[in-house]
């Protein structure tokens, strides 16, 4: 394993030690070196009367979410080790630090251990008289259960519910609002996801699963967790295909809709063969007469150095594209 | 080799028709798939009156350059095959079409190649009675001369001269103003990358080089040419020192002085890593008593899916400063 880490048990605390100092106007992070529990807030702190964001997973998936957190997305990101939930005497801190009097949405991608240490931490929260909903999020069409996971995973789109249901905080929905909005992302966007390569969690020091040298992987889980089928190496244009089609047909997108394409980096794969990705999905979208009016092509939920890609669809309609267009202001998106 | 590509021999076109299809508010990419020679220019042409910046090279290190085309930055960009210079017949219409009538500055990568096929351009354009200037950008402290290169190398330290130059092309300079600005960064910004892993050039099919198991390529190029020493596989810190020391001496960097720092992805590592080597080159700054003012962190000057990083440091004085932080609006770098 060739990694540019020191102890590779301290990988995420050194990471986030750089990303504090080079984000500093944005963020603040919390508890770095055994000070406590770790998580990430707002340089500033919550803003006072909106409605605080806060979301959370394993490690490993950067920028996924830390790198979400500014001004029109996230006021709290909780990062648990590699892979790894984070546990609720992080996330309980990390939503009454985005409070600012007018509740939170916890945003929670759909893995167990997630789900159970975002219930408790919730509970610990509304104990201290924090208002907090949850929304989560199982947008991988791939697998119906899965390893870590009941029911279907969360995955990429994760990112349009943090920017959509920020802007609508941002904007000054009240909880409920900023709740529904978030509901009606996850109502329309699915994605599914390939692997070409696995990658190597620090701490374990070897790939987390083999692949043969002319193998891959369609429906991956981000954290490697088995697909819907291993297939010889073909095309760009078929890995498109056999991505796209299911992305499309649970999502019953039809002729004369609009949807924002996105084709996410799993964090090893060159920017330009995403395009070649997105050019091919683009264009069997407009074989389908879908309309593709927003675009987002790059690494934001990643599998470490994990070679692949996935592809993220998600219906809009004048406000959800109003929300995506708001001003964003964070390490990892910016406009 | 897996690669998300159909064709490999037409993997810079259908990554371009990508790239054209999810940014055509920004950009409109020229000659694709056999209809002339191929560049990328601004969306709505060139601006009227403001001096043009024209950049390219050889594909393989996305986003440079065609990321870079947009408000405040680059005019037009030159792609080549993948690691092979742009041609005459391409960047003579590209200075064409970055030219608003104040003349256009031409950013060339200091590769033997590049330099010879822009000089041949930039007479050809002059011909055309556009009017010139040139800066060569030689940041890479590794090696002297080198595989493709007479004198040092143009590596990730070109990304500071097309953000700043084309700050003040924006805000009105003429050309030997902002002439004057990109030759003030180029002798103020250096560089040095590692290599952890080589990366393949689609056409190829087999890595650019071989790196043992356990060993690590220091002073790499961005296309694998050889570096300063190949040394087995140490520390993030130990690794960050030997990129960092020799750069900030090469550069005089002095204690009370204050300096851009920005680590760049070679495409194939982590974002994580890369925050870990920005947290200990800071640390190895501050010990110096040199104050970093400014960031940069991510992927900007790839070589494929190639595993390492470079350092770049960039000395700043308050009007740097000031047109680092002006507003930019390209696929690759917005704010």
């Amino acid at each position: 394993m060739k990694k540019l880490l020191d102890d590779p048990e301290n990988a995420v605390d050194d990471s986030l030690t750089g990303f504090a100092a080079a984000h500093a106007d944005l963020v603040e992070v919390h508890g770095l070196h055994g000070a406590g529990p770790v998580f990430v807030s707002r340089a500033g702190g919550a803003v006072a009367g909106k409605v605080g964001l806060v979301s959370g997973g394993g490690s490993g998936h950067e920028p996924l979410h830390a790198g979400f957190v500014g001004a029109g997305m996230l006021d709290a990101a909780v990062p648990g080790a590699v892979f790894t939930s984070p546990t609720p005497d992080q996330i309980t801190p990390a939503i009454q630090a985005a409070d600012g009097g007018a509740g939170v949405l916890a945003i929670v991608k759909n893995y167990t251990g997630d789900v159970l240490n975002f219930e408790t931490a919730v509970e610990l929260a509304e104990a201290e008289d924090v208002q907090v909903a949850t929304v989560l999020v199982n947008d991988d069409v791939a697998v119906e259960d899965s390893l870590y996971t009941a029911g279907r995973r969360g995955v990429a789109g994760t990112v349009m519910v943090e920017k959509i249901a920020g802007a609508a905080a941002a904007r000054g929905d009240d909880l409920a609002g900023v709740q529904a909005v978030a509901e009606r992302v996850v109502a329309n966007v699915r994605s599914m996801g390939v692997a070409l390569a696995a990658c190597t969690v620090p701490h374990v020091g070897k790939p987390s699963f083999d692949l043969g040298e002319g193998e891959i992987e369609i429906g991956i889980g981000i954290h490697g967790e088995p697909g819907r089928q291993r297939i010889a190496m073909t095309s760009a244009s078929e890995i498109t295909r056999l991505l796209l089609e299911p992305v499309a047909d649970d999502l019953h997108v039809a002729s004369g809709e609009r949807v924002l394409l996105f084709v996410n980096g799993m964090g090893g794969t060159p920017q330009s063969e995403l395009y070649v990705v997105y050019g091919r999905a683009r264009a069997l979208l407009e074989e389908r007469g879908v309309t593709v009016a927003r675009s987002l092509v790059g690494n934001y939920v990643t599998s470490l150095e994990m070679q692949g890609a996935s592809i993220t669809l998600l219906r809009l309609d004048d406000e959800l594209e109003q929300l995506w267009d708001a001003p964003v202001h964070t390490a990892a998106m910016h406009w």
